[in-house]
C-alpha cells in the first residue's frame, strides 16, 4: 500500500499523554463499568474542574454581593478569554488559519489557559482528530455518542488514548509559546483563571471575593458551557449546505453562543479559512477580531477558501437535495419499459375509441386528462390518433413543461420507427418511391 | 402539416368584435399616429370609464361627507365585485377551474359586471390569448410592451383586433348567463356598477349621494386598478420558482393588491388549478371563497394539479438555476483537454523539484498549495511523485467533497494508462511476467 509512508508520516512527534500512562497495562475503560469500579471509570481532576467548582461558585455567590463594575469585568473577562480559545486555541494553533506575531500568541496563550480547557497542546491535538476522524469511533467527542457526550462526557468519563485518532503535531511541538503553555499548564490556568481577574476587580475596586467568584469561578463556568456547545450542538442543531455525510450543522443560536463557532458545516468543510461565518450578516465576533488584530499588524495571512470553491460546496450540496428529491417523485414509466406498437395499431386502436395521442414516438392514453386539459376538450380530442408531435409543441400551442411533465405520466407506448412515423407511412401511401426505413 | 385540423378547431366561433368593425377596410392602428390623428387611437370609451368618471368621483369626494356605514358598504361591495372577476371572469369563466351551480353563476356574472371591466365573454377571450400567447405580440396585454400598457394602456388606446390570439371560447357561447350577460353588458353595468350599490345604502341609511360616490364610482376605480395588477404587477415583480421563460412572476403584494392573484408564475404553469397559492400560508382569499362555496354545495369539481407535477416543476426550476450558477464557476480544466503525460516523465518532473501529485489517473501540481494544506505540509508533501489516490481517498484521510473540488483546479495531466499505473510499472518491474496493458 502506498498509504504506509505518510501513515507515519502522520504519527505524531507527541510526549507521552500522561506521566502515569503505560501502554502496555490494560486501560480501565477497557474493562466495563460495575459496581465496584465505577469511580474509576471517572476523570476526577475534570469532574472537579467541570463540576464541582462551578457548583461551589453558584453555592458562593448567595453570600456574594455582586457589585455593577464586577459583573462588567467578568463579562469581558469572559469575551477575552472565550475568543483564547476561539481565535487562540481553535483558529491559531489547531487549523493555522492565520500567523499570530509573538505578543498576541502570548496572550491567546494566556487568555485561553483562563479558560481552564486544557492546554493548547492537549486541545488542540483532540480537536484536530476530531476534524480527521469526525463521528467515528476515533472522534474525542463523537456527538454518535449521544449530545451529553460531546458536551462534556468525554471529558467526565476516562478515555482510552489508544482509541484517539492519531494526528500531526509537530507544529505546535515546535513551538515555544505551545510547549511552555503545556509544561506549566497549572500555573497558567490558576494565574489567569483565578488570580488576575481577582486582582483587577481588588486592586481596582477592592472586589476581591466577588473578582473570585464572579469574574473567576462562574465565568470559567460560563466560558466552558459556551466553547463546548461547539462539539454538542454545533453538530446536532441546524442546517447542512456543504455536506451532509457527517453532522457539523450552521445554526445561528451556536454562534451567538459560542462567539461565533456556530457555522460548523462549514468550518469542517473548510477548516483552515478564519472565518467561520462567512456572510457580512452572520455573527462571528471571532472572525472580526481577528481581522482587527490584523489592521492592527498583530496577525497576518488569514487564509481563506477561494469564493468558487465554496460555492461549488453549495452547489453539490444543493444538487445532492434535489437528486433526492427527484427520486421520491413519479417521472412516467421510462421509455425503455414501454411496449413498441405499430403504427397502424395505434391508428385502429384509437379508431376503436381509446383516447391515445403520439407525441415525439411516444404514445399517450389522455382518456382520463380530456375532460381537465387547460386548453379544452376540442382541442385535444383532435389529436386522437395523430402524431401531435408539432401540435404540442409550437404548432397551435407550445406547451409549458409542467404539460410535457403531465405527458410523461400518461405514457402507454413507444411507436415502432419513432416519430416521424406518420408522415413518412403517408408519404409511403401516396408516393410508392419513397425509401421506407424499418428496424 | 398535422397542426391544420386543430388550428380550425381554435377559431372563436366568435360574433363579430364591434358593430362599427369591417375587416376589408384598414384598421386604425395600421396609421401611424400623428399630431392629426392621435385622438383616433384613443378609445375614448375606456378612458372615460377607467380615468374620466374615476376623476369625477375624487372631485365630486370633496363635497361628499363619507359616512362609516357607506365606507364599510363600499369595502364590502369591493371584495364582492372583486370576486365576481376573480373567482368569476377569471377562474371559472376564463380558466373552468371549477363547476359553478346556476345560483353562484348569476351571482358572479353579477358582481363581475359591478366591477365595469367588460363582458365575461370578451375578458375570457382576451385573458385565454394572453395565456396561450404570452408575451407576444398576440397577448392582449403583453407586459414587453410596458408596465403601464400592460396594466391599462391596452384598453386606452384603441387595438387592431386582428392582431389578438384567436382562442376557442365556443363553451362560452354555450354558457347562456355568459351570452345573456354580453347581450345585455351595457344595462348590467349601470345596475350592478352604480344603481345597486346606491339604492343599498340610500334605502339602507338615506345616503344617495356618498352611496353613488364611494360604494359606485371610487369602487370601481379601486377595483379596476387592484385588478389589472394581476397583468401589469403580476408579470413585472417577484420570483419565478417554476418557469422563467415568460414574465409571471409570484409576489405576495401584488397577491394582496389582487384577491390573491399574485401567485402569477404558479398561475400561467397550472392555470386550470382552482388555487393560486398552493401553501396554506399564502394570501389567496378567492381560493378560500371557492372552497366554501364548495362546501356550501353551490360550486364542485375543483381543479387541482396534482402535487407530483407542481413538485416536478419546481425542481425543475430549481435545477435550471443550479446549472446557470454551475457555469459561472470554475471546476479545472476539463480531462480531454489536459496534456498526457507519461508515469516516468511525471516520476522524474516531480524529483526535479516541481510539486506534483497523481489522484486517479490526473496529475496535479501543488506547489501553492502545500503551504494552505489544512491537513499539514509533512502529508501533503509526502505525496509527491506518488500515486496518491488512496491515500487521498481514506488511506490517511478520506476528504470532503470541497477537498475533491479544490483538487481538480489544480489539474496539470493525465497519466498514459490511468490511475493504477504505478502498481502496475512496480508489479512489471519485480516480476517481468505480468501483462503490461498500454494504449
Ligand atoms: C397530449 C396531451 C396534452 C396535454 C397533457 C396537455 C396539457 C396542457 C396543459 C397542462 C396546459 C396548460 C398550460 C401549459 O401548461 O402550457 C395546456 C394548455 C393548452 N393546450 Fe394542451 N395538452 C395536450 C394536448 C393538446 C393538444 C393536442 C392541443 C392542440 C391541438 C393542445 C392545445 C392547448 C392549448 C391551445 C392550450 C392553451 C390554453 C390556455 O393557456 O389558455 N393541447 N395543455
Ligand atoms: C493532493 C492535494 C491535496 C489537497 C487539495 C488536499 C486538500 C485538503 C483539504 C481541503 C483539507 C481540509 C479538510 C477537508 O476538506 O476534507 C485537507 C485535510 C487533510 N488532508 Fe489533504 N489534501 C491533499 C493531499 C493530501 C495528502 C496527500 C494527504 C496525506 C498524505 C492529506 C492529508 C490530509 C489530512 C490528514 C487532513 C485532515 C486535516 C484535519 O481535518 O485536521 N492531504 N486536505
Ligand atoms: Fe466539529
Ligand atoms: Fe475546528
Ligand atoms: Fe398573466
Ligand atoms: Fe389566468
Amino acid at each position: 500500500m502506498a498509504s504506509a509512508a505518510p501513515q507515519q508520516a502522520a504519527q505524531p512527534a507527541s510526549a507521552p499523554r500522561s506521566k502515569k500512562y503505560d501502554p502496555t497495562k490494560p486501560h480501565i475503560t477497557e474493562q466495563p463499568m460495575t459496581i465496584h469500579n465505577w469511580y474509576k471509570h471517572i476523570n476526577w481532576i475534570n469532574v472537579t474542574l467541570i463540576l464541582f467548582v462551578p457548583l461551589y461558585g453558584i453555592i458562593a455567590a448567595f453570600w456574594t454581593p455582586l457589585q455593577w463594575k464586577t459583573a462588567v469585568w467578568a463579562v469581558v473577562y469572559y469575551f477575552m478569554t472565550g475568543l483564547g480559545i476561539t481565535a487562540g486555541y481553535h483558529r491559531l494553533w489547531a487549523h493555522s488559519s492565520y500567523t499570530a506575531t509573538t505578543p498576541l500568541k502570548i496572550f491567546l496563550a494566556a487568555m485561553g489557559g483562563g479558560a481552564v480547557e486544557g492546554s493548547i497542546r492537549w486541545w488542540a491535538r483532540d480537536h484536530r482528530a476530531h476534524h480527521r476522524y469526525t463521528d467515528t469511533d476515533k472522534d474525542p467527542y463523537s456527538v454518535r455518542k449521544g449530545l451529553l457526550y460531546s458536551h462534556f462526557g468525554w471529558m467526565v468519563m476516562k478515555q482510552n488514548p489508544k482509541r484517539i485518532g492519531r494526528t500531526d503535531i509537530s507544529d505546535l511541538n515546535d513551538d515555544p509559546i505551545v510547549v511552555w503553555q503545556h509544561r506549566n499548564y497549572l500555573k497558567t490556568v490558576i494565574t489567569m483563571g483565578l488570580i488576575f481577574p481577582c486582582i483587577v476587580t481588588g486592586l481596582g475596586w477592592g472586589d476581591w471575593k466577588g473578582g473570585f467568584i464572579y469574574a473567576g469561578i462562574l465565568r470559567i463556568f460560563f466560558v466552558q458551557q459556551a466553547t463546548f456547545c461547539v462539539n454538542s450542538l454545533a453538530h446536532w442543531l441546524g442546517d447542512q449546505p456543504f455536506d451532509d455525510r457527517n453532522s457539523p450543522r450552521d445554526h445561528v443560536i451556536t454562534a451567538l453562543a459560542t462567539l461565533g463557532e456556530g457555522y460548523h458545516n462549514f468550518h469542517h468543510e473548510f477548516p483552515s479559512d478564519y472565518r467561520n461565518a462567512i456572510e457580512w450578516h452572520q455573527y462571528d465576533p471571532t472572525k472580526w477580531t481577528i481581522w482587527i488584530w490584523k489592521q492592527l499588524g498583530l496577525a497576518y495571512d488569514l487564509k481563506q477558501f477561494k469564493q468558487n470553491e465554496i460555492e461549488k460546496g453549495r452547489l453539490q450540496q444543493l444538487q445532492k437535495k434535489l437528486d433526492q428529491k427527484r427520486q421520491q417523485l413519479d417521472w412516467g414509466i421510462p421509455l425503455e419499459q414501454l411496449p413498441i406498437i405499430d403504427w397502424d395499431a395505434y391508428e385502429a386502436e384509437a379508431k376503436d375509441g381509446r383516447a391515445l395521442i403520439a407525441v415525439a414516438g411516444v404514445v399517450h392514453d389522455v382518456t382520463d386528462f380530456i375532460k381537465e386539459h387547460p386548453g379544452g376538450k376540442a382541442l385535444i380530442t383532435s389529436a386522437i390518433g395523430k402524431d401531435a408531435t408539432a401540435i404540442f409543441n409550437g404548432g397551435v400551442y407550445n406547451h409549458s413543461n409542467a404539460a410535457h411533465n403531465l405527458l410523461s405520466t400518461m405514457r402507454v407506448g413507444v411507436l415502432r420507427g419513432g416519430c416521424e412515423v406518420e408522415i413518412w407511412k403517408r408519404a409511403q401511401r401516396e408516393n410508392k418511391d419513397i425509401s421506407f426505413v424499418s428496424d
